[in-house]
């Protein structure tokens, strides 16, 4: 039955759900620029190299161990791993896999990591259904897109009121990059928007759990399925995103329509998707990028009287923690990221378990830093001197750091990341292939090398 | 990175997550009155009524064609079919079928469809795992008290905003139930409703399509994994449902926590659960009842100058269709509810087909009908009155319609309702097994009787 209600909404919002549907459906392959196309094979690369580095982790453990209760079909892949999983299976857990390290990649506008709900639904659907790299990367493009424009809707209030903003606009860019690679016309893509617009999914006091990570990898299961019913003739309302009580009103109260619509075709979400070359937040990259600069200019750990670091208020308020006592804790203190730049000269996942935290000479480094608030540099950037014992002083100022839109994280330093992630799994001989497997995706028959290279 | 918020949230919620897991995990078997215990039997039997005779529906086979696509294991039954699923989809299919004819329990304070999610992820999960009757019945009784306790906290503001609210608490139902079944303690509960709190399922917009029965049954999927996931370890925030960007304020506004506790153990929501004996909106149910009395008491249709029609004047504003072209539109007619009525006694899903609605003696018995608005009537009344080509009057008052609280709806009506169901679809000599497979089950060793009985 109707009822009356008392929660305002919009009755004349656009028709977003089918000006998306339209886009997705009919927007011809390769239809951007050669920068469009090559910043989508970063996305899947740097994803691949976190999935497959997550790949022994407990939650994929777990995952599997859940997953197996279903006896799923052997279809597709797990990345890092020797199981396969039904093709909805196989999402979920690459999913689960590719943001347990929060290392993956990073929409900075509204923070969705978006390829970990796309790219894992897209990997596992065209195994299963034999799709080429071509139409995989086409998919990928327009997924994120989907997602990332209904995050640029939405975004903050959506975030603030406590959506975990990959997982709830994930699902969206899922259905929609499965509805691309099944080669469904607009009607039945409006229909996989609209099925999957009743699955946002995620909160954000999952933070810090194996639920987190979960979120992208239900999205992208979720999305997958969303899409395979369309296909099959399920139908969904073709006003399921905008209507008063569709998806996004219901879920947030900020809704900038006009997000949907601007250059849509022409402006591509995917170019301004980062990859984090530091595995803990943002705000402490532009401090770590100014160590490792300093080592590069020949400073070393045991020469250093003192590190005297500048940084804006937020940056101690969200990483201030003196003494971490595990890795964990280590991604919450800026003190030890300083350590990390300056002892290795990288901050990785390997730079964040326990054992390295606790190292005798980073822990002793880390008590040489020296932290002060200064308001007037901004949030992105670092000031930092270090001070010798022999009294000579090098500073390095650090604008944006290394990985963020003004200063992309070149593509060598995205293989070094990858591999660091991917050697202790595959193993340093199969990483090679798998970074070609990646990067020519765009031009393979299928999926089948990258879904070779990546078992261990 | 956490960030600062605008939007208000209780930071001192009480930790609900933990109580309902403790309750979940601990309440002993059958730690119910006799009641209770019934009124779970018939909430079972009337969902798998619902689901049987649904099951040929087009959603059903939209959904098992895109299930396909898995190449699923055969773990456990599709309602009404010769197909099998694994849990999971089984869930799906179950929970979709189940709420397809919108014929199934109705808990009225919240106006949620609780057997959907919850019945659909047991039966599966039960089949699956070789788990007792008892342990069936126990698990829906938990778990339909989780869902509707929940959905007492937030409703109406949670439904008002949007959220189809069968498919939203459906989710922890279905958690809680599966939890249950599969005897995880309270740790690895709370994990498990944890995990689903990040993925409710539903939007009202979707009121008319495929996608509303999807959301019970989506749910049942979601609660299923989730307790799954849980028992492998998998893990979520223990106060995932209450803290302040955890479910249920990321949700609804309106949150009386009380509504979790009050009465916890000793009141069961699934003690409201109502079943709709007619196949339509509940504010027609009262006119229909008067006009079936009308005709047990001798009234013929052929005899009948005119029906006057006493009723509130939110009856006609939701269901005035003078002149219903198909059985969608039947619906939404008060008029074609009593000529059902009056001229074959009932009003179940036959009678809203498209060659019913248009049958000449229904279409010249609605025509009778005279309804005016009298706003000293209750909603849930109606004032009846026949007036006979002879001249006679017969008159009914209606107070309270057979299905509500006050008057539920007797075994016998259920089990009518079932028949002209499930009749249809697996025959009525397995009608009668498959009831008393169903009336049994608490004492049964299995879900099998039930499974074996549902095949057509």
């Amino acid at each position: 039955m109707a009822r009356n209600t008392k929660v305002a909404a919009d009755p004349n919002a656009p028709p977003v759900t089918r000006t998306l549907a339209r886009f997705v459906a009919t927007h011809p392959s390769t239809g951007w620029s050669d920068a469009v196309d090559r910043e989508a094979h970063r996305t899947f690369l740097n994803w691949v190299g976190c999935a497959v580095g997550a790949a022994r982790h407990e939650s994929v453990e777990a995952a599997l161990g859940a997953l197996a209760m279903l006896r799923p079909s052997a279809q597709a892949a797990v990345l890092g791993r020797e199981e396969r999983l039904d093709m909805a299976g196989a999402a979920l857990v690459n999913g689960i896999s590719s943001h347990t390290f929060d290392f993956d990649d990073t929409h900075l506008k509204t923070i969705i990591h978006p390829a970990g709900p796309v790219a894992s639904a897209l990997l596992a659907l065209a195994e299963g259904t034999g799709a080429s790299g071509r139409q995989v990367i086409d998919a990928l493009v327009l997924g994120i897109d989907v997602a990332c424009r209904v995050g640029n809707v939405m975004y903050p209030d959506h975030y603030d009121r406590g959506w975990h903003i990959t997982g709830s606009t994930g699902t969206l860019g899922a259905a929609a990059g499965c509805a691309r690679l099944l080669g469904l016309d607009e009607e039945k893509t409006a229909m996989a928007l609209g099925i999957a617009a009743s699955q946002p999914v995620g909160m954000r006091e999952q933070f810090g759990t194996m639920t987190k990570p979960f979120h992208p990898g239900a999205a992208a299961r979720a999305g997958l399925t969303a899409a395979l019913l369309a296909k099959h003739g399920f139908t969904a309302s073709p006003k399921a995103l905008e209507a008063p009580r569709g998806m996004m009103q219901t879920v947030s109260t900020k809704n900038d329509w006009n997000e949907i619509t601007d250059e849509l075709g022409s402006r591509f979400e995917i170019s301004f998707n980062t990859y984090k070359p530091f595995a803990c937040g943002i705000v402490i990259h532009p401090s770590i990028d100014a160590c490792v600069q300093l080592r590069e200019r020949g400073v070393a750990a045991a020469d250093v009287e003192r590190i005297e670091l500048k940084v804006h208020s937020l940056v101690l308020e969200l990483t201030g923690k003196k003494e971490p006592k595990d890795g964990l804790e280590g991604k919450f203190s800026v003190y030890h990221g300083c350590a990390a730049g300056l002892v290795v000269g990288r901050a990785g996942e390997p730079e964040y378990d326990d054992d390295f935290v606790n190292r005798e000479d980073v822990v002793a480094l880390r008590r040489r830093v020296v932290a002060t608030v200064d308001d007037s540099i901004d949030e992105a950037s670092a000031d930092v001197t270090a001070v010798l014992k022999d009294g000579r002083r090098e500073r390095v100022f650090v604008e944006h750091a290394i990985g963020s839109l003004e200063r992309p994280l070149p593509d060598a330093a995205l293989e070094d990341k990858f591999r660091t992630m991917a050697d202790p799994v595959i193993g340093a001989a199969r990483v090679g292939a798998l970074l070609a497997a990646c990067r020519d995706l765009g031009n393979a028959p299928s999926v089948g090398a990258v879904v070779k290279e990546a078992r261990p």
